[in-house]
């Protein structure tokens, strides 16, 4: 399966030369054609062969480097990497209760309480505020409240404003999404959409399938609405094996399965357009309805925005939902919903659940996306946070440690980090907290206190001299701790459960 | 029980003559000094035999008709009522299902979607927006706009801002409510709070205890949650039967109970206190939670706040729930819980639900109530719902047939008309809403479709000709539709269940 690496500061059709030969030499290392170990031609080689500058190819084999797809031996050349051993590779996990720690709930609460406070962050998932359009936003919300304060009084339809909702459609036609406006249900951020989902779909006791690692807040959600969850098995690349999707649905009725296809949390991976056919046509096919979180979509840094599984649905089996509250104003709390033919249901429970979304939020959106302001917007964040995916993934490789493994992403503003077994990331996490350094320890985004090794990194802050200095530290942390660790040792695995 | 009845105008703390002799008598009747069907004192004896002038008697004896309590026939004077036969008089109903006749639920849009629409309203229980302090909101949003634009994009605090939480905590003490601002948990609305406490105290299947008749939002609420509900009996002026919920906590394992203590929806029912401390000790002693819905509390008519049953909680048991959307600002959404020892819980669910509250949107509330705007817009308000209530009871005396029963309530903004069995509220709704007047019929209130020959009428819509006319015009229907029906037939009950 070939896959195209889009090149972060890409903007026209045609991808660079380094980028055209990147895809080429991973399209052999899927392909099988270069093999695991084999070594590489040398960059003189290379660059003689097909008459590119010296530069371009280390800038190729830089990137297939970040990938993991190549490895530099000192003295010796580049090989093709060994695959990183997958988290879970092959089968989905049996249906089981999700389990929150108490302990890491706390944790949950420092990373949210202290959003944008004293904690220095490679944390939170929201772009920093100074990435926002603060200024257009202040400036429509003031000629809104002037000229339409009847917002303010007005509790406006459970569905939402029309015009959002037509904006939203518009916006969709993007990703070839044939969203229509009357069809759309305003939300209360992304987060109330997943549980009016969860709300129509299932009954306590009912299983649901997620990716694993997978988003703490989600999880939680299936703890508080009384679901057993399967883990499937995610690549951080390509996300969900959708191998072991098809053998979970035959083997356990699933009431519904929800997905992050775009730029996934806290991996980062996109499944490619093939793998969303198929999980559309495989959940069609059992009559299982997909909720698709696209939080993350628009945060591409590529040449075009990835479509999200929604983009091949034939039968109105995917519940689409996403927001403006990541990319725009996290203050306005504004998301959405597409249910497909599960709207009538999903209708009644935003009635039931907060009756509607405060008019005045959404309509200063509305403008927003209706007067271009948006598009600028989104093009100058995909580049800051494309900049900023790069100088974290090169801090990472600069100061943690030589096992740590990791792909970098090709949207979203998340780093997933995986270092020896014998790493304890709750450990860490505890410890650069007490140093005011904000990260994400792997056992948050598993139902059942794994990924203890792991870590998530976020670069959503604006790349500075101090966030080097930061990152530095951690990665000196890192090294602390392992050198601490015994070798062979793997962290401890701690389960207690939150009562929710 | 002496019952005191406040005068709709009354600022001063000494009630006027007309009311002090309509408590007199009110009283004598309670106490059964004065017997059902006893022919009360002539105008002018009773004239000569207190010193008042005759219209002050008349205005007594007009207060004592209106609330039921004493009927004029004609040539012969004024008699003790029979006391109204009250719905469901006695016992509690076993635990059942909540049913949703899915006709009922497109009313339920009917009602909600056409709000300050096309629509003439005796529906809407929010105050039109005529009566909301636009201007003071417009102008607080515009200065926080100005000067704080971080608001836009900062999710804030799941547990909400501060600055409100301490204004909300003041404002309580009103009433003597000592509700720490760092225990406040700010929600989108009352119904996302009823929601949380739904989602922290029970499981599908378990039982909750509530008013009957109840709000039919709360009713799509605990069908949503998977909730068996309690009916007990509630008196349209004295509120829930306190000998029925103790009846019902002793013979059902009921997981809370869920009241509106404070003019309740749809009937205006206001609990004495004594009612209010019994039931919090009740409770107490069972271990039940008590979710206190007071979204209404802040409508008194008379000359002080009334208490809600959170006043009388001594252990943390309630859970009490509020909001600014219906008295000041229905756009920004905004309510709070104070969870007592329930907090904990309440926290996770919010994060989980919704995650946060909109920031602009809570710090404009605060404002507003730190500058005093409240309390003045707050008193204008009262006065003029107790005008447009008064408006509305006088109307209804006027154009509804004869055997229309109804308590004027002592706050709030709904009347509860009962008509004769054979009076069908939903063909009344209907024919309406053919005409564009909107009101809402009895089975809406019931969880198994009772009450079809009950009417709420909402008194939200500022007085005028045109209004006097529409009810004129519902009054003739009523007649119509009353003429039309069998005598002695009863509405069909006519129970479906919409799934959700």
């Amino acid at each position: 399966m070939l896959h195209i690496i889009y090149d972060v500061f890409m903007t026209s059709a045609s991808p660079p030369l380094y980028l055209q030969l990147a895809d080429e030499v991973a399209a052999q290392i899927e392909a099988g054609i270069l093999q695991p170990g084999e070594r590489l031609p040398s960059l003189r080689d290379m660059r003689s062969r097909r008459g590119l500058s010296l530069s371009t190819v280390q800038e190729a084999f830089r990137r297939l480097e970040d990938r993991g797809l190549i490895q530099a031996k000192p003295q010796s050349g580049y090989f093709v990497s060994a695959r990183a051993p997958r988290p879970h590779a092959g089968s989905p996990t049996l249906p089981g209760e999700v389990e929150v720690d108490p302990l890491l709930w706390s944790y949950v609460q420092d990373i949210t309480d202290q959003f944008g406070a004293r904690i220095n962050s490679f944390r939170s998932v929201a772009p920093a505020p100074e990435l926002l359009p603060l200024a257009q936003l202040q400036k429509l919300m003031a000629d809104c409240v002037r000229h339409e304060p009847e917002l303010l009084s007005d509790y406006g339809s459970p569905a939402g404003d029309l015009r959002l909702r037509r904006q939203i459609a518009r916006q969709a036609l993007e990703w070839g999404g044939q969203l229509a406006p009357e069809r759309l249900i305003i939300t209360h951020g992304t987060i109330e959409a997943l549980n009016l989902a969860l709300s129509a779909l299932t009954r306590p006791g009912d299983v649901v399938a997620v990716e694993s690692p997978a988003y703490f807040a989600l999880l939680y959600c299936l703890k508080a609405h009384g679901l057993r969850a399967i883990e499937i098995p995610t690549d951080p690349e390509y996300g969900i094996s959708v191998e072991a999707l098809e053998l979970a649905t035959r083997e356990h009725a699933i009431q519904a399965v929800i997905l992050v296809a775009n730029f996934s949390n806290p991996q980062g991976s996109l499944m490619p357009d093939s793998a969303k056919q198929k999980v559309a046509d495989l959940l069609a096919s059992r009559d299982i309805p997909l909720i698709e979180d696209d939080v993350y979509g628009e945060f591409y840094f590529g040449a075009q925005r990835p479509r999200p599984i929604k983009a091949f649905d034939q039968c109105g089996n995917v519940l689409y939902c996403a927001s403006l509250t990541k990319n725009v104003a996290p203050g306005l709390r504004v998301g959405w919903i597409e249910a497909g033919r599960y709207q009538a249901r999903i209708e009644v429970q935003k009635y039931i659940s907060t009756h509607s979304t405060p008019l005045i939020n959404q309509v200063v959106l509305a403008r927003f996306l209706e007067d271009g302001g948006y598009a600028r917007h989104m093009r100058k964040l995909r580049r800051k946070l494309a900049a900023q995916m790069r100088e974290l993934a090169s801090g990472v490789r600069r100061y943690f440690p030589a096992q740590t493994r990791f792909i970098v992403p090709q949207g979203g503003c998340v780093l997933w980090l995986e270092l020896p077994a014998s790493f304890d990331s709750i450990q860490f996490f505890l410890r650069a907290r007490d140093e005011g350094i904000g990260v994400a320890p792997g056992p948050l985004f598993s139902t059942r206190g794994e990924y203890r090794h792991c870590l998530r990194l976020s670069c959503a802050t604006p790349w500075s001299p101090q966030q080097t200095a930061l990152l530095a530290r951690l990665g000196a942390l890192a090294h602390e701790l392992l050198a601490q660790a015994r070798p062979g040792a793997q962290a401890p695995q701690r389960v207690a459960s939150l009562a929710l």
